[in-house]
């Protein structure tokens, strides 16, 4: 079968990634409550980068090497020692502006980590706030892509499949597509997409519930919504920066 | 949060299941294409038992000590040096009646070992032909259930997804469903359940065009029509036996 299309997959949870191969691929990393969408709304903001760290100890030290701002979550609460959370609404412009922020939490970053180590060709983060620029990113390298959720403890999650399944969506045109997670998390998204907060409710979503109790419905609602933080983080040298 | 009612989950590939706590559980394996749903006609017509086991040289080797069918597959097709395949229409009553049925696959006895390995409370096989006959033991048996798909080489599937589903729509009710994967499962069921066949199709199933390009429709067909061959296979002291 000759087929000039990149492949594209999607990848569900980390415990999944070692399934496809990474070496060639451009890996999104999908964690839409809240890391990624986090990561593109302070790149929006104007922060200079982002750094991702897998640790909370590596975030403190680094943070206080390069006077940067500590951030990031454990089991959706700020982690111990950090200075600020993971919600986008703490990184508006005037406080996030030119800053460098040092990121930690429970999925996205060690997934993002995971990618590296496994050679991943490029890496970019992905989430509905900055949809469209992922996509548009997607349709002009035309190389593979895994789609890569970060899922919640390794557990498939509803948010992260909705954000594959929006993006398989509208780039499925242009890529050789074999993959049923990839048809999954499509069809999941087409029967969402009217209205993506509703569906999270009525699915009993178990990240939603998460968030619900802490108070966070604004963060859900805005994490939910396309295209109002849209600029691509690309990794390079260790920062994620606006491509 | 008192809650009387057992806990479901589905793990939606064998790289999954360590997530999930087998200790107390039903684990019910799920190959819908093809090893669980010849497993139920097998024994629906008839096998005094089928043994699972999990190498072609351990099938043939046990087929020969105890004059049992060696059957299995690898990759689709009859595995050099066994007698049959994995088609639930090589097991006709007239064939199976009384006989001991040794089967090996790539997939669904992969798992069941698995499940054994990491210490199921009980083990039962699940597929469309026995849809009905899964449902009423789940509802009989007030006991934690863990839905467990054989995917395609650890790769997530449509049609094990559309079983889990089936399963979650039918017994929700009487159990505490805190799991993403198993409302991803049902969401995907309730999209499909008109016409299992036609949506395998129309959203490009990966297993759904290897079967076909070996001409295996009339097996998609009926391993997707629930009910046919509707007993209930429980694995004990090596052997799945109709309970």
């Amino acid at each position: 079968m000759t087929n000039s299309k990149p492949v594209l997959h999607t990848a569900l949870s980390p415990a999944l990634l070692h399934l496809y191969d990474l070496n060639q691929a451009i890996v999104v990393i999908i964690d839409v409550l809240r890391a990624t969408s986090t990561i593109a709304t302070a790149l929006y903001n104007g922060a200079k980068c982002v750094i991702p760290v897998d640790s909370v100890a590596k975030c403190i030290e680094l943070g206080r090497q390069i006077d940067g701002i500590t951030a990031g979550e454990r089991d959706g609460k700020i982690a111990e020692g950090l200075e600020y959370g993971n919600s986008p609404f703490e990184y508006p412009r005037e406080f996030v502006g030119g800053k460098t922020l040092v990121l930690t939490t429970t999925n996205g970053t060690k997934l993002l980590h995971m990618a590296l180590d496994r050679g991943a060709g490029q890496i970019v983060t992905g989430s509905f706030p900055n949809l469209d620029a992922v996509c548009q990113y997607l349709l002009s390298q035309n190389q593979p892509v895994v789609l890569g959720c970060a899922a919640w403890k390794d557990r498939v999650n509803i948010e992260d499949l909705l954000f594959a399944g929006a993006v398989v969506n509208r780039v499925k045109e242009h890529f050789h597509i074999n993959c049923d997670s990839s048809q999954i998390a499509e069809t999941l998204y087409l029967d969402a997409q009217k209205d993506l907060y509703a569906f999270m409710k009525s699915k009993n979503a178990s990240h939603y519930h998460r968030l619900m109790s802490y108070g966070l419905e604004k963060d859900i609602r805005y994490c939910l919504t396309p295209d109002v933080a849209n600029v691509l983080p690309l990794y390079e040298n260790g920062k994620l920066i606006v491509l």
